[in-house]
């Protein structure tokens, strides 16, 4: 039987999520049963006939349109966007079927993360590329983990979170779950950072082009976000950060502990790069104008890289021996991976263990992007299919 | 109920092995109710006491021991080594119990991997990091994929035949079933020729030690086998390539077929970098003895790189759009992640995709060792467990 699958936000990643989850080879182990945007959410009978992905997107009047009052699909039916009924609804027909459901949320709302411990002590699985749950309140994430522990309840997957489709969350889980201790983790987490970094400070080269000028072509080539000081805060690194350290820590060891992050992302030391004239600017576009007054900060942090024959690179860091989190600048030899090898708007991780302990385990990749991301997405909705007896071969 | 746990072969991997599944996290959800060496099987009842895993392993007479004729440990019985014998009985109780079993063979027997079809058939599902079955005959990987089909049948995972510990086959994985085009695969494959060619032939630097000089270090190290040439053949990487390959053949794509290898990694193109001249030499001290008569070839092809700006690595390459695969010497400019940021006798794996058209999706570490090999093995195994319900937590 195929699992349920209800998707909430169906953003470029989400439209990816349903073309993936209908390829010939996935389209008999999943069934969209209801898709929602900001003010919609249309429902398809499990028992109507299975559309393909562009059909089925059809169906989704646009955020914008008024609520049809049919379909031209006799199993669509319409209602206005309420994610708490979507995940009630869900846990109610999951319990009559006894089907197993995935609530899949390509939002960016901590309002949807909220319902994760509903959903999951309810029943369902949770599938997301969603920060938001993981990296907020530790009150938030305590209420998550704990939702797994009901009779019955769903678990949570979010290797999407981290790195897209990259095998992040996955890789890092096998270390700790197989009992090795991750001592250090240290990467680029940000393909905004990764592009900024990598043109600005170049191995073996004296100088380089203006910060401003390199972040205004990032800008221009959709690497930022509209306002790039939402990239330079660190605040993306630092999620990212959060939910690597919170896995870390839910996993016994005998290592120094970590801090707990009471409220998140925002609770771990992280350099921000807004120069602090620019910062509370409301366009990002006066904010790009006004930049280059502050290039020459920027030079002086890579000609003291230069000196030492370093790069710089904005990276985040899990020192577990020193008890340590942090986002920021950091310096690395032309020869180190991050330096050398790092390219575009690539992100890069690097786990030390006591088993990799000569060298790290490292993962590098494209680490944005609606494809991979829905690819991370797809790879964990597979998992809980294959949970649910479901035989994915070689 | 834990999953019962079978292991053939006792040595290095499998001590590590059943050490990792005896740590308090798995212990719960695994019952090592067999270990098998050359010569003795110890089978222990699964409802008899837990035994730390010192205490399990020394349950085991040494291979050159006489069979006991009575153990410490009540639950304990022998027998002479029979594999074929040991996966009937395991069969046998699997289905008599409906226990979740799993076959982990840590041998490098071909003969082991020869009983997979019948153990997967018989519905235990098969964890190794023996490359002996996926890489040999096309018949044995075709009666292997066609066992999983056998009603109630189980499953092979075989995550540490390459690069370990390392997330290659399972990034593969997902790569395919979520739909993307898998269009190259490169990597440096063997810590012992990533070794040899880290030291031999350095980005930047002009000449370098002598190549005969490398290997005698290289041998001293324990990073050769105890036979140079059983290294330098190249058939470890054209056995490890075979399997990516023929698990890329086996996910539907539009693009060009590969080979089907009928005779598996012989079937492979594969460059030998033993000299003609010490070809079929029967003493690895000989060997290295007379090697350096052959410097002369080695010094050549480097500064032929040179001349390019670039280095020498040894590497396995599929090449989707060709419809090829091969193993040889390839050469690389000294930006390129195998020249610059590989080190020691790490491993290097970039996977080409459509989704990862810009830059490849990168895995590097070691990919070698016991404690990483088994990190393979009981990553696989937990996989298992939570097919078959088995709840394993972030």
């Amino acid at each position: 039987m195929p699992c349920h699958v209800a998707l909430i936000g169906v953003g470029l990643v989400g439209k990816q999520v349903v073309h993936q989850l209908s390829s010939p080879a996935l389209s008999p182990l999943f069934r969209i049963v209801s898709l929602s945007n900001s003010k919609h959410t249309v429902s398809i009978e499990p028992s109507s006939s299975t559309l393909p992905a562009d059909d089925l997107l059809a169906l989704l009047p646009a955020s914008s349109a008024a609520l049809p009052s049919s379909s031209s699909h006799p199993g669509a039916s319409y209602s206005s966007a309420n994610p708490e009924q979507v995940v009630k609804d869900l846990a109610h027909a999951a319990k009559h079927s006894k089907t197993s459901t995935i609530l899949i949320d390509c939002t960016s709302d901590l309002s949807v993360t909220q319902l994760y411990p509903l959903a999951i002590s309810s029943g369902l699985s949770v599938v997301t590329p969603n920060k938001k749950g993981f990296s907020s309140s530790n009150e938030l994430w305590q209420q998550i983990l704990e939702a797994q522990n009901a009779p019955g309840a769903g678990l949570v997957y979010l290797e999407a979170t981290v790195g897209a489709g990259l095998p992040i969350i996955s890789t890092l889980r096998d270390l700790l779950k197989t009992g090795d201790e991750v001592t250090k983790v240290e990467g680029v987490l940000s393909g905004t950072f990764s592009y900024i970094f990598n043109e600005f400070s170049r191995p073996g080269v004296k100088g380089g082009p203006k910060f401003s000028e390199v972040v205004k072509i990032a800008k221009a080539n959709g690497y930022t976000e509209p306002h790039p000081a939402d990239d330079l805060s660190g605040s993306d690194v630092a999620r990212k950060l959060t939910i690597l350290s919170r896995l870390i820590s839910a996993n016994p060891s005998s290592l120094p502990a970590l801090p707990s992050f009471p409220e998140g992302y925002a609770s771990l030391p992280t350099q921000s790069l807004i120069p602090k004239a620019l910062e509370g600017l409301a366009s990002g576009t006066e904010f790009v104008e006004k930049l280059p007054e502050h290039d020459e900060e920027f030079d002086t942090l890579r000609a003291e890289a230069e000196k030492e024959g370093k790069v710089l690179r904005y990276v985040g860091v899990i020192d577990r021996m020193a008890g340590i989190a942090k986002c920021g600048l950091e310096k690395y030899p032309a020869a180190h991976p991050f330096a050398s090898s790092l390219s575009g708007a690539d992100n890069i991780l690097a786990f030390h263990s006591h088993r990799y302990s000569k060298s790290p385990l490292i993962v590098q990749g494209a680490g944005a992007g609606a494809d991979v991301t829905a690819m991370g997405v797809v790879a964990d909705a597979i998992k809980v299919a294959e949970r649910t007896g479901v035989r994915v071969h070689l």
